[in-house]
């Protein structure tokens, strides 16, 4: 089988190796080039628009990921398959990082650092975690566990996603509607959620400006849900405490934007859960010998949905 | 009964109003005065040498906090019964702190918030809990609560104390000559012993030489513990890949300490577990019922062991 590794900035030489060892019967090319468009897979994280309409033999494409956002926004996608990856240790990866996020805020290390810089000792009022409303924005596989591991903590969790979810000891919200419910209370709001059309900028004056004064944010889905120029306005007028920032419409973040230094917000590297190369490339191994075979592959993405 | 609050450095009012309505029969003085000299109770945190000794109605000296080492150290303390707090909260409190501190060190964002100052990024290797062993000194209360909540997090987790203990899932070891095994995985190492004698300068270089390169240190204990010279030689020759520090010698850590500009520390303002003012009254206000009554003591201090 003829496979192409399809991005739109490159640097997906790190699976190659794994790719070798995992499908060795495989051809393996780098887009762009000849070869790579008579490639049957396209395994790809962000193809240009019309790379993949313009691949005559493509039956599949797999994200290197478990967003597939990059992939369905090309408009002349073609009618092909679409798998994502799904790693359970993805989610604890993402568990560690949104509670370390939470207990900065929650346990005032944000402030706590800040001072240290200045040479300043004061210590803040303890709040108990049974004090801290969380919500979880997104209860996919990832959603859910992030959601579990602070509810074990003593936090009190609330979730929304589209669909309806049922997770004991979390208060669970589905639907547009139910979003200003879900964040009511929510000390932190981490957004989970997949991007898609729905999602696109959900984090933007109404809903950040709905969250109880002091609240903070945790984002570590996609740069497009959050409106920047509304969480620096109310980062300005004090209403959000502080904003934990992962991922960005542009990555790296360029060294020179102004969000770097921005009072209250911390930016991190896209590095909240990083799926380790000889996971993805076991997941997408196995969905090949499917398409082989002609069995039902894995994780295959409902393009209506979007995830 | 008469009670005295009595504090090197005062600063005990805000126990004030909680010991008037949970004693309402108490009359209540600050130390110094002739007042509180004839108290009977001593409500302590750091009482000068010598204090104790010159009240002669003294039937008992109760510690506002977890530790009684101030107390101890006065080589005229009287032969009356010590006592000190024990709260589940406390050790919770503790349990957030440490882990947040653990992930600090285990999710690389010591570096990456350095790295955030000067707008670079750069995305570490992500290594799984299961490959970050961390080793818990001190298996008090708080220490086990730790040590549970670090092993529950998918930690390696390695525990040291004077006597031996037993907890499910954590290597404990016990006894002076088993320190070297104890730490010698260690990425993370968390100090919570009682500061005695045994225990003053325990983190000295001998020991945090033993260490594996790499390794961090964070400190809930005592300042006493740490042997501040040994630590800054470590760091900055990379032995050692940062430090935690939440308590120190003399508190507040003065504005012109260099500790707080040292790379790799941060500095804390001991805050990682405090005890509400209504648990270290109820508890106080309960011994005083016992001590009326003739009733065992709660939570007496063994002042050979010295905790």
């Amino acid at each position: 089988m003829r496979l192409a590794l399809i991005n739109r900035t490159g640097g997906l030489e790190f699976l190659e190796d794994h790719i070798r060892a995992a499908c060795p019967g495989a051809r393996l090319e780098y887009w762009p080039s000849d070869a790579a468009r008579e490639a049957e897979v396209a395994i790809c994280w962000d193809p240009p628009d019309g790379t993949l309409a313009d691949m005559p033999n493509l039956r599949l494409v797999h994200s290197i990921g478990a967003g597939v956002d990059r992939i369905l926004a090309d408009p002349t996608l073609p009618d092909v398959p679409v798998c994502r990856i799904r790693d359970d240790d993805l989610a604890v990866a993402m568990g560690e990082y949104c509670h370390w996020a939470t207990l900065w805020f929650h346990r005032g290390l944000d402030a706590v650092t800040r001072n240290a810089t200045a040479g300043h000792w004061h210590r803040f009022e303890q709040r108990p975690a049974s004090q801290v409303p969380v919500c979880v924005l997104g209860l996919g596989d990832t959603g859910r566990h992030v959601a579990c591991r602070l509810r074990d903590a003593g936090y009190p969790v609330r979730g929304w996603s589209r669909s309806p979810h049922d997770i004991p000891g979390v208060l669970c919200h589905a639907g547009p509607g139910a979003l200003p419910l879900a964040i009511a209370d929510a000390q932190v709001l981490i957004c989970l959620l997949p991007l898609t059309p729905d999602t696109t900028g959900i984090l933007g004056h109404a809903t950040l400006s709905a969250l109880p004064p002091g609240a903070a944010i945790v984002l570590c889905s996609r740069g497009e849900h959050l409106d920047r120029a509304a969480v620096v306005t109310l980062l300005r007028s004090g209403h959000l405490r502080g904003a934990v920032l992962d991922v960005f419409p542009q990555e790296p973040l360029p060294a020179d934007d102004p969000l770097w230094h921005e009072p209250g917000v911390l930016v991190t590297p896209h590095m909240s859960a990083l799926a380790k190369p000889r996971r993805i490339v076991a997941q997408i191994a196995e969905n090949l010998r499917r398409l082989d075979r002609g069995d039902p592959l894995l994780n295959r993405v409902d393009r209506a949905r979007g995830y």
